[in-house]
């Protein structure tokens, strides 16, 4: 695919300066770009690398333009304009409209026309299968799964029964989404499998990650809101709700019935408490215990940070006899006559 | 599915307060039940609900009963009654016995008559699928297998060579059970496999999460007792033992030849180190660091919750600071002639 | 699989202390072994087993080999020795050279004569498949793959588009190798998706664990080097990379653009933030979060150990007053005119 700089400042409305006709064939690192790659600049740690890429072309902002000697792009956000010039530049493979002959489809199952449906995949029955989706090789939609217009499947992803999959979304290879939930009844020592009757529900235009995993929920449905973008070994307990364009990385569990708010950003690693409500617009570091409820917009942590194992070794002794200096303390208050500030442990 | 509260109190040995010829068709939470549903009370947070709720009839105990404007089954334990009503008005898919014709059953395999074998399974030479199981699709089960009677594995779910699988046992789609252990011997500064030549064998009544993993064992085998339940993206490592009942929720890891009790309750991304081992009836909090035997049954932490990010990053300073803190302390005892309590840094 | 004593000293240049017709058909712990067995010491604290250990040899080292009562086979490495051993007695299910009938490969791809390609699996264009390899049941390998020779991939292992496995790589059950990296554009409240055009190269004698994860680039290449071994669970996001002969433990996820150096050990559910850089020779303790790049050889933690959980609530309530203590000592440092040491908090 070669486009020249010209049609692509029309289509995504950069201003250009520099060659109409020159001509972009891939995208490139500023480092390694050669003669007919596009780069570009968004982290300004790599703007010294400006002055020495070989790049045809850099999509980057006004301030960040002065110094650069390629052609240029113009951008307000210039990452956000790369991304689009790169699925362009590198159009995902495509396929071919049809089901595979050895796909095993379901006689009541409504597959659309312009719709992919890929080799040794198994649609139950009622499912549907919307215009223009494509559903690679090896996956299992169970009966009454319906999947938006545009949704993607990579491979093996399994769908079980009832979920609904919002226009464009995106869901990895080995993603299961509605496997059933954690849910048991303690009786005498042993437990009680609680029936996992709700199903899940994911809007348009989310990604789920690779072998990330979303639970059906208990009795009512577990939500995915739209826009959500889910990494990979993601673990979605029944009945959460992620609320729009949130945004979690890898290896985060949530538990069963907590709500996340609209635009949040989670870290890797994270764990959330059940039955918990996390507000909009939170933001949470990687590796933390979300074990109680988070009202406000904010940044919030727990994570702590390594030392030399030494080091660490006499941090956590302190911390560990940290009741035993509380209480030389309050022995030198007592023998300074200073018990004002005094505090009980409780 | 409708069913009658009398035909319900009968089965499931429950007083009934009410019509016995009013009928019920599906479960729902108190709060968005209809006329057709039942519903139940367990956690005394949705008490107040009780006073609004539409549903037909309500599962409580003796207690709650008194206040309830709806039908009643009175049970000593509502949410496992509960839990055992949804499971008729909410029957899991029937599955037709036989084997799908695009099913791969090796010639000396043994899958009983009423054993269903789902579309692109794989079943290796002298398998045995017993009584009632349901092997969904594209599931590969490898030469010498064995499942007990009623065994349900959902969707591609893979279980290698000579793994054992109890009555009953559940496993969700994408588990893996008896990949090989992460054992290497260290050599001059690389690594050389050890052959994993152990299995993994389950119980009775288990049920094993979406996408998580259970390693064969190196040696001897890995065990998992009956009726323990495992939720998704767990990691099982070699040779580790789990005791009867245990349950341990999401994204935990267990490294090898640990043992974990009988009735423990493991939280979600907890980690366990190798070699050790947990007495029976232990609670762990979820995201704690089990870095050594536990020898007692108990309740036991490492959580830290989290704060406002810059709360924490003070929080974290002090504690990184906390040796001077104990010198100026000891600075303070000495000037007051106050040795007796004083401790070495170690 | 029967081998003498005999046959192993000379294959595995071990000096024979017994009878070199004796033969072993088997390995088994001290503990368990029977009478053709062959078992091993290698870790101190199972020394106590060689006196009743009804092996018919043991592999171990000249110091431990004194008491032993059984024929020894002495190595340097006994561990290592062991492991090759076991490999001859117990060797990997045999895959016989060939195609099978309902595997589907492309008209491009090119599959060495002795390698085999299981059930249903299904192969891209252009794809390569050497010599010796050994392609599982529903395995999937889009276009563009390279498999260098003896490589192994277990069941269902996914393999997108370009990546390459080098000479004797294994890939156990449910990895998926070069799903989409985690990147997004930030625009307006949404998320633009940035296609990720890099693909993975995996080198030589690398093991990958069961539903581990490992991200293709976002422009360049996701590249783990020869010799690493990757537990379950294990997430890898795009552009990382991670230097030869590491090993990982399992549930540990790495950020994007991290480089991890060479003969690193990882513990389990560690977790690594993105873009940073990590020197060869670290060793990092199990669940502990690495924020920042590591300059230097060494053992590095923020593992905490828990504790009973009444202790533990009460260390924690302690750490989030420290504060206050640290108020109190500096009050007691005032009325001692002793303010040389003081520390603002900052």
């Amino acid at each position: 695919m070669s486009v020249s700089l010209g049609e692509l400042a029309v289509r995504f409305g950069c201003e250009l300066r520099g060659d109409p006709e020159a001509r972009v064939e891939h995208v490139a690192t500023l480092a390694n770009a050669d003669r007919t790659a596009l780069s570009f600049l968004a982290n300004p740690r790599y703007r010294p690398q400006l002055a020495t890429t070989r790049a045809a072309a850099v999509v980057l902002n006004a301030e960040a333009a002065a110094g650069c000697p390629t052609h240029v792009l113009l951008a307000e956000n210039p990452y956000a304009t790369y991304a689009r010039i790169a699925a362009v530049l590198h159009p995902s493979p495509a396929a071919a409209p049809g089901v595979h002959p050895t796909a095993l489809v379901a006689a009541s199952a409504r597959i659309a026309p312009s719709a992919h449906v890929g080799a040794l995949s198994v649609i139950g029955e009622r499912a549907v299968v919307a215009e223009r989706c494509v559903v690679g090789p090896h996956c299992v939609l169970e009966e009454d799964v319906r999947l938006g217009p545009d949704v993607r499947l990579a491979v093996r992803v399994t769908v079980h029964r009832g979920v609904e999959l919002g226009a464009r979304t995106v869901v990895q290879s080995g993603a299961v989404i509605g496997g059933d939930g954690f849910g048991y009844a303690p009786e005498r020592g042993t437990w009680v499998k609680v029936p996992q009757v709700g199903a899940v529900r994911v809007g348009a235009d989310v990604e789920i990650g690779c072998n990330t995993t979303i639970d059906r929920g208990a009795i009512e449905d577990t939500v995915i809101e739209e826009g959500v973008k889910l990494d990979n070994l993601i673990q979605i307990g029944h009945n959460v709700r992620v609320g729009a364009h949130t945004a979690i990385a890898a290896c985060t569990g949530v538990s069963g019935s907590t709500t996340i708010g609209k635009r949040c950003m989670i870290g890797g690693h994270v764990g959330f408490a059940g039955h918990i409500s996390i507000a909009d617009d939170v933001v949470i570091t990687g590796f933390s215990a979300v074990s109680r409820s988070i009202a406000g917009a904010g940044v919030y942590s727990s994570t702590l940070p390594f030392e030399e194992a030494h080091t660490w070794r006499r941090l956590v002794a302190r911390f560990k006899r940290s009741g035993l200096l509380e209480e030389r303390v309050r022995r030198l208050e007592g023998a300074a006559g200073n018990k004002s500030r005094q505090e009980e442990d409780p």
